[in-house]
């Protein structure tokens, strides 16, 4: 029998983590409840829990953090057929409306009236049990770990950003912060075959991880000059004049101005970047006359759509490992320090993880 | 027979332009002798006659200005099958390596070896003779008119920017700044399909101008806040939220610091801001993170590339009026009173028109 | 107050039309109720009628028809926003299930789950009333006819033909069969930018028709070596040798072997067929390695997906014009009459519109 | 000192290799001459040697086969600047008229003035050297084999076949054929992230060796109904009906009628078919019309355009072996041997390699 009571960690105020117990919800047509295994910590989790806010998105009332989620199907709602009790499962953390023209286009991630975990005012899954829509609701090989399983929601962003670079077999890359989100679109940039993978961070210990899951040039932006060395490397490859040295497609994933502006020097003419991070500036002054006029697109990403399925094969393939990220474990009972840690420990942590089911 | 000389304007410096006689040039194997009809007078070429250079390109020696070229085919070299003495054709005015990897892969804008009419040091084609290559050299329909033939240069930047932008049928573009690059790619656009065409300028003859080619809306910026006028209008159409408005594709056309903000701004969510024009200015403050997190897509152009045929056809097929665009007409021996007034009066007049064949 | 019966028309059997009334529905959640206006009578409803069934769908129990449908809005379900008692709209028939893979990945028309109005089990709208939900439910401008609403279903046909087959501005392109999907896709294409259009049929009224309605060429099949035409017209037109004749994109919408045939041989190397119609064979015979040698892509096309937002653009702006494709007009209480005229005439009409709300 | 004959392998008719001495020829302007190591035998050369034709192209004077084809560069002619003395490289076969339409637009491969080694009446390279243009000369990595390098020719029909089938990470394919052909494309496939890899072939032995290369599944078409396997492991992967399911890629590299057939249902709705090879058939009698109402595209392929750089970078990095493909090595005084061989032992055999260098 089913407990009748989920506990759940609520963000009251800046760095305020209350435990509560609430109701177990109820699954409706189409959706299943979830007891909810591992827990990733995102830098935007963090943000909320340190400021209370991100741009427009304020806490105003008690919100629940956490949307990198894996667990366990335990009920099924009326009408869900392709998820059974017991299921092992990512939750895809936004759900869009399905029906206005960027859902009907296949561009739900532009959703006006998207609902997305840890977002306010809507709840995230830092709880016992959630209840979610079946179509949102990923079941997972049985040899993916649950860490893994909950960390597919970083690696879809990184699923994303490659598509929307448009990598192709062959192609050179460069991914200029490699952190989480950096080492999971560089690990999806090899996965499309990128051959020459740059990986540009200012932390030794992130260049090494980068380099154990796939980088085959690391560069450490305090030593070197990272567009130079860049473009350099890229010309001798391609046989041109340093002019039109460069990348085929620079991801920007740290969110600093300097990087930023990087990223828009770091493709070749023709090239694109993609903005991942961004910078937490209203404005950035960047050389937009030069990255027109050698034709480099700059393509944003703002979440994903349609991406937990290939993120779901390429782990599941061997092609993508997710468990190396994991850097720090905490339990359930733990939460308040994990977030403490993870502020504190930005720089020499990668990621750190929640298990919700185990404690 | 041919006369043995070809009088040709050439500058020597800042607001100087001399007459030379030079030897009428031979065409070699797979060229074609061309007699100058028509040369439309171009910002840049403007810009080489009062500074001298643009950017890094610098009149160090002795330049001919003119790359909006029409004429007749008077000579064919060795080899050449595809055209005929008599011709009348329009000459595409930049000729690439056609053996790196951007000839052959379709992007020869982007060539590193290319060699372009009146940028330096190459010459462009103020003179009564230009030879050329047979593959950049198009022959154009009898009911063309030289003016029209020449100006296909300004429509080719319009095709490639319709095309950069990815217009399609039912689309809403806005056009920013509406001199003779906004009016062809206002009219490119509209040849796509789009059917809200907003055009924005600060000069009344220009939106005018814009209408009577097809603009559905014009905007006057010094009366109107733009961009909040494009969101409005636009999410009507679309039943969003304000938030979502936007049109699909925008073309910053203008080529100033106000004007390329406002591009950013007024794509909807998904959209694609296409920069035409580029601010003279060596960096831009700009919301690059709302861009990057409504996905708005930003693409420069530089020149184009496979532009002439299909250039030729919208204008043969009454899609796109070129003639309109023609306010001012000087006769050959008249070049310099020409560039001095398309300086003066840049604000008060679209394309400024030499008669080279006729005088 | 509203009436309390909605009469229908209802197929018991091969051309066996009965009068029904039928309770008036009440709209649900995000539904809307609408007074159906006109109907038009497509090819597959008289196969409908006249067979019983479509390849694998068979009408089994009572079938009501109609698909292409106007109307206007009589009452709103709970939750409605977009739309208001009064509007004048058009219905798009299908309703995918909105989760699927296909649903969110943009591709709704492949929806596996997928109701579409007057195909066994569904229902059409041969009917006063139909219940429809407000997301397929599309506001009209005033100045679009009823029947043009009632087209925008064979509009939209056409406008994703040519979304699949690419069309560019300047392309040239054949239209295989001018019957009324023939004729829309001919605009569309038209609106898309293609400049060279060749029509070709058996029945000269219908080539009439399609060159007032924009085409360049019309080729009469009987007369003259449809392909033969094309390729020494486009050959002509690229100054490429004959065997690199043809247009950039050839449709097929007639549904005969002959013309799917002669639909692969129709453009240049690299350029695309789209097959529109479908022949009644279950194999054809096909030189499917001349197609595949010449680069040739051939995409079929099952209905559409977000084609009515574009289609009622292309309406309103003039684009496209739908009024001239009906030749006949039927009443209400005519219609068994429609059917048995639409049968028997196939030749020598183009659209039969059906006045519900007239009579 | 080079010496002054090249020892060469001429076809004078059907199976009638004789030997001549040709001129050692001269590199012309941005040309190299190339002391020829290794020729893979491909099946063209096969069927001109045992047929004297292959459709349209016959042998109709002597011809020198063998178009993969790599060697060391020997001598430079005026101009070349990314080549030096000493070079390995390996030789793009085909060389386009860099002027045409197709060219520009780079689909090169389509170009009407292609001349093609060992494609009547072109010569190939089965001689002691050859003179080829600089720019269709690639220089390969030291760790690169001979053998590796020759093979990069099919290697490119594999890449672009990719390319053209669009195949993304986390796709599902099956490969139709398992020859080498069939084996570069499903490294290719592999390479651009695809997880789900279906080799389908008649002869196990092939069927391993493409397991050993990164097929997940393995169907010998003689003992299982390859279409219903593949649709049922595929439509569970989804979740989808089994009407849904299919691969999102197919890729037809047998050659044959029944395969061809095949690779047309193969596909989920949406998917893409590949024709890779060509059935030896004027017609092929198929489905069309399942194919066209499931939206699959079927795509044909002409030899490749712009795939040399990445067929290099995809085998340097370890992600494509080529070695694996050579079951069978001959010396260059034994090429009739090589040639009778590979007729008599297609189906026992993979690459036969030629050692023109070695012997």
């Amino acid at each position: 029998m089913t407990q009748l009571e989920s506990r759940t960690s609520v963000l009251h105020g800046i760095r305020d983590l209350r435990w509560e117990t609430r109701e177990v919800p109820q699954p409706g047509p189409l959706e299943v409840r979830v007891r909810v295994g591992r827990i990733g910590v995102c830098g935007s989790d963090v943000h909320y829990y340190t400021h209370g806010r991100i741009g427009g998105f304020v806490v105003e009332s008690p919100l629940v953090l956490g949307h990198e989620v894996s667990g366990v199907v335990e009920a099924l709602g009326e009408g869900v057929t392709r998820l059974q009790v017991g299921d092992r499962v990512a939750l895809e953390p936004g759900v869009p409306c399905r029906r206005c023209q960027y859902c009907k286009g296949g561009h739900y991630n532009l959703c006006p009236h998207m609902t997305f975990m840890a977002t306010p005012p809507v709840n995230g899954a830092l709880s016992e049990y959630v209840v979610w829509p079946e179509d949102f609701t990923f079941r997972v090989p049985d040899h993916l770990s649950d860490d893994a399983a909950a960390l597919l929601e970083p690696l879809a962003v990184g699923v994303w950003s490659v598509r929307r670079g448009g990598v192709r077999p062959g192609d050179a890359v460069a991914v200029i912060g490699a952190g989480p989100i950096g080492c999971t679109t560089l690990q999806a940039a090899r996965a499309a075959g990128a051959t020459t993978l740059i990986a540009v961070d200012l932390e030794d210990f992130r260049l090494d991880l980068a380099r154990s899951l796939g980088a085959t040039h690391t560069i450490n932006a305090r030593e070197q000059d990272a567009v130079a060395v860049i473009r350099e490397l890229t010309a001798q490859r391609s046989g041109l004049p340093l002019s039109h040295g460069g990348v085929d497609v620079a991801f920007e994933t740290a969110g600093s101005v300097p990087t930023c502006r990087m990223s828009l020097e770091a493709p070749r003419p023709g090239g694109v970047t993609v903005l991942v991070g961004l910078p937490p500036a209203p404005e950035v002054s960047l050389d937009i006359v030069s990255a027109a006029s050698r034709e480099t697109d700059i393509r944003g990403i703002f979440r994903y759509a349609n991406c937990y399925p290939a993120a779901i094969e390429l782990v599941a393939s061997g092609a993508v490992n997710l468990d190396a990220l994991v850097t720090h474990r905490y339990r359930f009972d733990q939460t308040p320090e994990a977030f403490e840690f993870a502020d504190r420990e930005k720089r020499s942590s990668m990621k750190v993880m929640i298990d919700v089911a185990g404690g």
